[in-house]
């Protein structure tokens, strides 16, 4: 039997569902800027780097099979998906002029607290794939072997299977009391982070090696660092700093307790290019085919519509975490505070807000 | 490409869910005393006639693929399933005694407006199977050629994709005046319903014939009548009058119009195994290999038990349909009405109780 037994990560970590104002649907901008900055990159990887006369493609079956794993609640899954068939589709044409049409299924994951619901709803009615949700953690199989051949996973990986507990540990010479997150400050604390980086990052790659057949593409979107630059020089470890400086803030007011903030760290990683690259090589599953760096605005135009964006997608990606933590009370007062910190300590990121960057990978399945 | 246009049915359609004391969850008894009666039927049913051996399996890929088509949001679903798999593996066995065991992959298929979210937290977490979900009407294609080994499918074809709008034409010769349901009474109504079921039929066997291999099984458990007997004169179908009755009720108290009424009808279709085997010839995809009656206590011991599993079964699988036509409130004082009546009514069930079966019909696929 190939099921391994499978770990569920914590509710907490599912993103705000439904369309509401303040759902991961309606404030997902950034990451759909990371959908539409990857996309050329997609289409022209998928052009120079599918090989359908390599790829172990079963002749007698003409289903062409992609998995998105992490792909929240949509839209973006949807256009991630519908610019990848359109590529595969040109290749297939382009390859093979006169051979029918591909079938195309898709597998949409995610952990089984994210609202399927919500995705199932808004699938478009006039798709040309079939659809099915895959519910479970990434860091696990997920598909039967040699089924798959296109996995993508869009800005879900700098998410940790858990938060590294030397770092929450009061006796570990790792602990991280006074910031939320690995901030690159403490050698010990950033050791134990990327320790647990590393068997996450193993740990998916093996069960996509498992999934994925013979010269299969797998695209890789994550957050991560230039090589050289740590979190607290970023302006989005700036952004999570604020944040842990609110949860002092409402510690000293006595609304949360002290025990609790020190308790409390971000389960985020954002590598380097030189330490996934590595991670990579030492799988061995497959071979890294592009690898690059996507920068892009992170904000808006004005002042008041970056704080606007910055609270309320904070919040969507947050929410649950802080809920879990802290309760839904405090959780609520946490980030009021925040989005009025925010506003009156907005200039900090003037220099610093572009300098984490998105990894852009793009691997094929090693041939057995 | 296969994909054909995938058409939805109503939000209404669904069963009730969450695990609340309203839901189906926790209200489908009736149903499970279907799967615990049919259980040894399906073993015996793989058994006899899954033939590993002449069974279109890629021997490269050792994935056997089951589907469960309107499975709702469990915990049925489950046990029906496991049930399947286990039965599987001791047919495998018998026929190839030292080959490597099985991976299964089960597809579970609703609308979807189904409570998925619901159905993937009850996953077990040490099962033996890849899970994936399938939203969408099995009234249309939902998974790619040749990639299923067994289909599934529990107490829900009776369900049509529609009411047939003639039923509710008060123009038409088939209009249903007075009544909600296929009682069986007038012949243009039977005529009408009948048609419908006959073409929802066929639309599904067309479906499925395209998903499963050659020699690949589908179980197909259904509600129905015994030849010659007419839904006014089964039990099941008296609980429908009364339920339709008490329509009639509250349009006489000025509740609900009386035009809502008679543009009522359940989209409800009890057909008789003659009928069904007809349509399975005529189709012409799938030999039949067992086909057989389920007859099973439909009532709990006590009058009062009865009553109230009566209701509160009525209500997980048709409030959605009520709640559409004539909106929550008018629902709810539906449901009160139809449990006070029930009590005073309920001796008209004494004889007439067990008087509706449930077909049992196993197919296997032609080869093609």
């Amino acid at each position: 039997m190939a099921t391994e037994e499978i770990k569920e990560l914590p509710k907490s970590w599912a993103m705000i569902g439904g369309d509401g104002p303040q759902s991961y649907t309606q404030n997902s901008s950034y990451q759909k800027g990371v959908v539409d900055a990857s996309k050329e990159m997609v289409t022209e990887g998928i052009k120079d780097k599918l090989d359908f006369k390599s790829l172990a493609f079963d002749s007698s079956n003409d289903t062409f099979r992609i998995a998105d794993f992490g792909c929240s609640v949509g839209p973006n899954t949807f256009f991630a998906v519908e610019n990848i068939i359109k590529a595969v589709e040109h290749k297939h044409h382009a390859q093979f002029n006169n051979s029918p049409p591909l079938a195309f299924q898709v597998f949409f994951n995610d952990l089984p607290t994210n609202d399927f619901n919500a995705l199932f709803k808004t699938l478009h009615s006039n798709r040309k794939y079939f659809a099915a949700g895959l519910p479970g953690t990434f860091y696990g199989r997920l598909l039967p072997k040699s089924t798959l051949h296109f996995a993508y996973s869009s800005y879900c990986l700098q998410w940790l299977s858990k938060v590294p507990k030397e770092v929450v540990d009061s006796k570990s010479p790792a602990w991280n009391k006074g910031s939320i997150q690995c901030d690159g400050l403490k050698k010990e604390v950033t050791k134990a982070y990327s320790a647990q980086f590393q068997i996450d990052m193993n740990t998916f790659l093996n069960a996509r090696a498992q999934e994925i057949v013979g010269g299969g593409l797998m695209v890789i979107i994550m957050a991560g660092l230039p090589d050289g630059i740590i979190m607290s020089q970023a302006g989005v470890g700036m952004y999570y700093e604020l944040l842990g400086s609110c949860l002092a803030d409402m510690a000293k007011l006595g609304e949360i307790s002290e025990e609790k903030v020190d308790s409390f760290n971000l389960p985020l990683y954002y590598s380097s290019s030189t330490e996934i690259e590595e991670i990579i090589k030492v799988n061995g599953n497959f071979s890294i085919e592009i690898m690059d760096s996507l920068s892009h605005q992170i904000w808006q135009t004005s002042k008041e519509s970056n704080i606007e964006v910055s609270v309320s997608g904070g919040r969507a990606v947050f929410q649950g975490l802080l809920e879990e933590h802290f309760a839904s009370e405090a959780a609520e007062k946490i980030f009021e505070h925040f989005a009025k910190k925010l506003a009156d300590n907005f200039s900090i990121f003037d220099g610093a807000a572009y300098e984490h960057i998105d990894h852009f990978i793009l691997l094929k399945r090693h041939f057995n």
